[in-house]
């Protein structure tokens, strides 16, 4: 069974124009589909700050050509990097991308260079990753690692559609991913887009469909991954793998080489944002914080454009590096 | 230290006045403290199914209460009773009370015991459970397991009251508990109002929490009890309860004797409501189970107005039930 999907272009979802970087306002989805056009990098900041562009590798791709507006601008380059760095703490791709976009002669071409490469890695990750599925597979996934993270395709949802395409995921279920709904808001609307069969859950309802034997595997993306394989990612995840471990089902990250921070250690390290409480309600004191961190041994497998690298982490990931 | 708690009036959240059934209507808090009135049997099974009355012993006591109006109203009492114990199906105590008015000679006056009887079970409970608690405990709740959910005082909720009252818990999570948000709505508004220090936080974020060392132990209600100690209550229990034992902390069942269900062996013959996808998003598909069971083996202890009860549930039950 071939199964064909509908891709949304890369450059719908970021752009650099002569003077401006041009995004698909992700907060607006999946009811309106509104470009944001930011004119400097701190408009560039400030979208990624407030979540108008997300998830790890579109982050990064966004703050280089946010850094490439500038030096055309004739900005401070350094405030720019500054400023772009500093919008959000937990994914380290931006801080990579920066750091590329930095040491390139041209900013731009670099920039439009590093969108095309986070494309291709997306599409030779969904390769190692599809391989596995087994066939007629229910996958679960949470928050968006789609196409819309990642400047097209996807980390995660790209595996899962190549698993579609070749017969082997049968079902997507996908968390509502609470509190900014990215899951039932953005994996949601791609999957529809691209024809595959799924269903959106509360968080809370994945322990069950799993006690029922209607989950086969997890599998999401990252936004940073330490070099002991200890994986930051969306709040939630943690609790799917200890969930999937409970339940004896395996948990992939799909992630690229460009989140995998050697220089993090463990986990330990990696600083976890905590957003604005009223995120989850106005009225009463809350804790939101935006991410946490998954133990290395309950990640089965990570699956970077180089292949599929197993435990111990601390070993695969130096040479994944260093190959990729 | 002795801490003074506010009290949310039982009279206040479901009463039987001449010609009407009157409830506070859970759907519009926090915003809105507004009463429903209803004139008939069907009118009380509508704001049970619609969940303006919600929580497995409050809706018990609205249904005896409506089962009255409909006796005193000359209505065909079959058919109420009828009506009423189809409204929801997962919760014992509603067969239970309609069982218990029908044999009543004065099913008015029963339907008034009862609830006085409910919440004499509450400050029982609470008064077993409360000795659970390690000094300074913090504690994870999920759902509304309060005042509102008993007809006053609270089975979980309660519990951590005289927690709190004692000295012993410092403070508590509440589950913001997709998709309607019992937790953040009306948990943390009867907290608020009983001076207890809180915060709410999203569903999927108390796997971390646990992680960090957080969260001392879970308290929970429960909808239905089977024989063997296998506990239904609103979705999300379940993986609280997984969540739980991976990090080594207690979960606490706090539930009255009429939640104990001794016809039902386990929890896999336990109906579990299924409600409408349109709760979790309204353009895409959803799957969206109302309640989960957490087997026997994940549950510390079970905590009824008769004392606390531990495995094995099958023996110790009946036991309760007899003594009830």
């Amino acid at each position: 069974m071939k199964n064909v999907s509908r891709e949304l272009a890369p450059h719908d979802i970021v752009r650099l124009e002569d003077d401006r970087v041009v995004l698909l306002d992700q907060r607006r989805l999946p009811e309106e589909q509104v470009e944001l056009e930011c004119r400097s990098a701190a408009e560039v900041a400030d979208a990624i700050r407030t979540l108008a562009v997300r998830g790890a590798p579109a982050i990064g791709i966004a703050a280089a050509y946010g850094y490439a507006l500038a030096a055309r601008n004739g900005e401070d380059t350094d405030e720019a990097a500054a400023i772009l760095a500093a919008s959000r703490p937990t994914a380290v791709n931006l801080a990579w991308a920066l750091a590329e976009v930095r040491a390139a002669p041209d900013p731009a071409e670099r920039a439009r260079q590093l969108h095309a490469e986070e494309l291709d890695r997306c599409r030779r990750m969904a390769g190692h990753a599809a391989a596995l599925f087994a066939p007629g597979s229910s996958v679960l996934t949470h928050c968006n690692a789609g196409g819309l993270a990642t400047g097209g395709y996807g980390s995660a949802v790209g595996a899962i559609r190549r698993g579609w395409e070749e017969g082997l995921v049968r079902f997507v279920f996908a968390d509502e991913t609470r509190p900014l709904l990215q899951g039932s808001r953005l994996t949601a609307w791609e999957l529809d887009r691209l024809g595959i069969p799924h269903a959106v859950i509360a968080d809370s309802a994945a322990a069950s469909l799993m006690a029922r034997g209607e989950v086969d595997c997890v599998v999401t993306g990252a936004d940073r991954i330490a070099a002991n394989g200890d994986t930051a990612n969306k709040i939630g995840t943690y609790a799917l793998a200890v969930l999937a471990h409970h339940h004896g089902l395996p948990l992939f990250v799909v992630a690229p080489t460009s989140t995998v921070d050697l220089e993090t250690p463990t986990g330990a390290e990696i600083p976890i944002e905590e957003r604005d409480p009223a995120e989850l309600t106005a009225r009463f004191p809350a804790r939101n914080p935006a991410f946490d961190v998954t133990p290395a041994e309950l990640v089965s497998a990570i699956v970077t454009e180089v292949g599929v690298h197993r435990a111990p982490y601390s070993e695969s990931l130096p040479r994944v590096v260093a190959a990729a």
